[in-house]
């Protein structure tokens, strides 16, 4: 729709008023997108907010670094947070509204509620932190209810992500659109992620094999190899690179279970780590005929 | 507000019609009371229908024997259901819609989405009916999407369940207000329930001891007896006659804990089984000072 409003972006903390300000702008008609983000915004961000201000009226952005989403030990405390320079990224883009709620504004004293969801969340990202996407999923929904936007939209960088919002919001008939954009990278291949800032030179170089990794496998996909060897190679990639392997695998695009014989689309997934950075990327595979 | 359709209810299974037809009434400027129900209704469920038709413009009622409530060996088999006789009573009471929708409409194939609520719904009917809660928490979560009320109405008698309710949507944000509406008894004082309906003459009779045990509790209170002797005595009547316990407590009415120093209001709170037949009740005591 080509919209984008011309002034500052409204900065709002709470709930209720972030509420009030979408349902009024719905109620004239104005279609509304929304772009959940942890802030740190790069270009990925940037290209996800392009893509809701080329679909809506009026575009909301929020920046919450959502606590119930780190485990013991991951990076929630020095999880970049730079509210300043993301405004300003957020200003030139037309963006109305950003939501930049206190962590007591979502999670009130006494919160006891989650939400879980099992299936696509199971595996890969979900048996390596517990209560990640049971974190991901709570916050999104709170998000939702104070962000009722026609459309939401998120970053296929976070595949299996993707996957757990859409499994909720069908589960529980939320009424928003949920829309997956590409994902950006560097020069190198690399995506982009807010955590490539905590990569020294070194790592910063090795990192690049999550991207090449995939690549080979897409090769290899469409050459007809088995998923079991493609997974190989993805891993030798890995390892030559010095990257602490999570996983390397190449699974059901819907399910994230095994590739079945007949002709479905796969993504492969990687995950590991460089130093204390860990990164996660993927790449959507066609169907093709059996891969085994 | 004094509403109520003076028509046939209009009979809905699918909720996005369901979504629609509340969110144009309420863009027609009129509130929206939802009753959420299991069917086989009595006069207790006709009383929550009463109170929202004196408050709101138009009452919506859903009719949904919800299977992920009910644990392993539990009755969802043989719960009552008597939609004809249900749509009856509803018509005699002027509500516009009924909503009724199949399992397979609520909880689509693969569903994988459970909304998990602790704090208040850990103790009593959450460490008897493991997953109980949690079954509530998330068709109530989804009837509120499917039926986008201004207002709920709860019965107190199912105290525990109205509190892990408006947890759930405290928590979550959902803007909807929740109304708790008293207990409807039979002359002898036995709390009306669906399940009294399985009572044999002989249980029926023991029956009345739930509420002899609240009232004991309530007279106890407020002579300044400690809560051990206060469950003491609950404990005793029940046991005297043939009920077989599951709990007879004296807690925080909103925490469900331990009753503080402080003045607090306090619950008496009593479940047990006569047969095959289990029945909960439970009685508001005001604030009066330290009990122990």
């Amino acid at each position: 729709m080509g919209g984008g409003s011309a002034g500052q972006p409204r900065l709002l903390t709470s709930p209720t008023e972030m509420r009030d300000e979408v349902l009024a702008a719905r109620a004239a008609g104005r279609r509304v997108g929304f772009v959940p983000t942890m802030g740190a915004l790069h270009a990925g961000h940037a290209s996800l907010v392009d893509r809701a201000t080329a679909d809506c009226h009026e575009v909301a952005v929020s920046i919450f670094v959502n606590p119930t989403q780190f485990g013991p030990g991951e990076d929630y405390g020095r999880y970049p947070r730079m509210l300043e320079a993301d405004t300003r990224l957020l200003e030139r883009r037309g963006v109305r509204w950003i939501f930049a709620p206190r962590v007591e504004d979502l999670y009130p004293a006494g919160a006891a509620t989650r939400v879980v969801v099992e299936g696509p969340a199971l595996p890969f990202e979900g048996a390596i932190r517990p209560g990640h996407f049971s974190g991901v999923a709570t916050v999104v929904c709170r998000l939702f209810t104070a962000l009722p936007a026609d459309a939401a939209y998120f970053g296929a960088k976070d595949w299996q992500q993707t996957l757990v919002v859409k499994r909720m919001v069908r589960d529980l008939g939320l009424p928003v659109d949920i829309v997956v954009c590409p994902t950006m990278r560097e020069p190198d291949g690399l995506a982009l992620s807010s955590r490539n800032a905590y990569l020294d030179a070194a790592d910063r170089g090795r990192a690049v094999a999550l991207h090449e990794s995939l690549l080979l496998a897409e090769r290899l996909w469409h050459a007809g190899a088995a998923v079991d060897a493609i997974e190989r190679g993805m891993r030798d990639v890995l390892e030559a690179h010095g990257v602490a392997l999570d996983y390397a695998a190449v699974v059901a695009a819907e399910s994230l279970g095994p590739v079945p014989s007949q002709p479905t689309a796969a993504v492969a997934l990687v995950a590991g780590r460089l130093g204390s950075t860990r990164l996660i990327d993927n790449r959507e595979l066609p169907p093709r005929p059996s891969a085994d």
